[in-house]
């Protein structure tokens, strides 16, 4: 029960297990090798070249590929290889900057080991008795993670969508915080990841912000996916998020960057070196 | 002229390059491959197999290794292999927490590219006019990065000496700060790189502090290694750290992220989560 093990729990993945998955020239993901043959249908869409598959150069531009992708995710979806279907798009680019190459499902990005990209925001107050942060508790019928910990406010960073935008309107749905409150997010860097979960290779890079509340704030859920929410105090944070099992893995991630950022852990205590580089994949 | 473009600049090395320096069955080290051929007199201190130095294996204990790496150490000192002697002893070990192989001179530890670790200290202040940084000129006499622009307080980590015992020493010698003050230091992550010098593997480990003055104090240099410090705005800072050698390397990648943690760059800005990844090899 420590840090250390929690940002383990995120670290890496057996490289021998999972097959590049190549688009537009560029290794953008990884699909896990058993589930290659679920692809082997798809002979218009993917071309299978040695040990990896190609998105079929012969479709080209964003539009074309999205359609093609559509279709791949729907019968994943129907085979029950993809899970918890959200109806909301990712843009897929070779880096966060670059032209959007398609637009996928949501919950088909980790069976293909795409980078997905979200942000999260940890919620806080400096009061007379000491820092605490806002935890919520996911509802239990969130597609992933039920009812596990997680920050005040977290989202994908779906298509469509600037980051602060993303930060504000997720803090209405989620914490129902008005805008003039949310928008005093602070942003902190990012937490990465790369690391095999059941649904594929979670490859993902998380916008973290920090958002200083008044201490008379309370948040309220409006979209019913936070089914409660607590304020513990730091100390009482640092112990819970070392556990295993009750945070969700990523949201640990994101509690320990923070704890790390604002001089909550010292640097002689054990594995400090590897809790931070962890936190960057 | 860009954080980005500072980031790049310690961004990795050329591995067909380096020879890997291998204590006591783990490669620790990576030296030059043309500067293998140095080593080849002290045959009773290195076992040379393929591509890997050994430190021969029948030299067993930190103090023996030590004693045999000081005589080479000196002796590349003498052929200007190794410049800018410190008389400082570095403890060197496959990780911070493990145990110490040896010590080693402080400028030979680039030589065999072995991890150093220091500490640096950002010097803040947020005063009416809004945050500014403290940023000092280095002493022209510094064997390494004369006259470049630095944090307010920064030093290796040399062997014998806590973290916060070295920030506490080092804000007396180089900014004359009382330990009443500077133990107000807060632990604020990491930052690490691996990047080739002139000196050869850079592989570093900076334990990064943040400490907030009060508006009244001006640190003041009592060591001779600051030749003077000023007091900028945040956006000055931000602006000056992305021109090209007005600062030290890992000095700007330090400035770098504080600015990322304190939230002075917006993270849809081109490059951000290259920059963050940069900082964290």
């Amino acid at each position: 029960m420590s840090l250390l093990d929690r940002v383990r729990d995120c670290a890496g993945y057996d490289r021998d297990g999972f097959r590049r998955f190549v688009v537009d020239g560029a290794a953008i993901g990884h699909i896990r090798a058993e589930a290659v043959v679920e692809l082997a249908d798809f002979a218009d869409v993917f071309v299978f070249q040695g040990d990896e598959i190609q998105l079929d150069p012969r479709i080209q531009g964003r539009l074309a590929r999205t359609d093609a992708m559509r279709a791949v995710a729907e019968e994943l979806r129907d085979r029950a290889l993809v899970l918890g279907w959200r109806g909301e798009l990712y843009p897929v680019a070779a880096a966060f900057d670059d032209p959007v190459l398609f637009d996928l499902e949501r919950a088909a990005v980790p069976f293909f080991g795409l980078r997905g990209y979200g942000v999260h925001v940890n919620g806080w107050v400096d009061g007379p008795d000491g820092p605490a942060m806002w935890i919520g508790r996911r509802s239990l019928s969130k597609p992933t993670g039920p009812g596990l910990l997680d920050q005040m406010v977290a989202g994908g960073q779906p298509s469509g969508l600037g980051l602060k935008q993303n930060v504000v309107k997720e803090c209405k749905e989620e914490a129902g915080l008005a805008a003039d409150l949310s928008e005093r997010a602070r942003p902190a860097g990012t937490v990465s990841y790369l690391t095999e979960r059941d649904e594929g290779l979670r490859n993902d890079v998380l916008f973290v912000y920090d958002l200083k509340l008044p201490a008379d704030v309370t948040p309220v859920n409006e979209d019913g996916e936070v089914a409660e929410f607590m304020l513990w105090p730091m100390a009482k944070v640092a112990e819970e998020v070392a556990r295993q099992g009750l945070f969700k893995f990523n949201s640990a991630l994101v509690v320990i960057d923070f704890l790390v950022r604002h001089g909550f852990v010292e640097p002689d205590a054990p594995g400090y070196t590897e809790i931070v580089a962890g936190l960057h994949r």
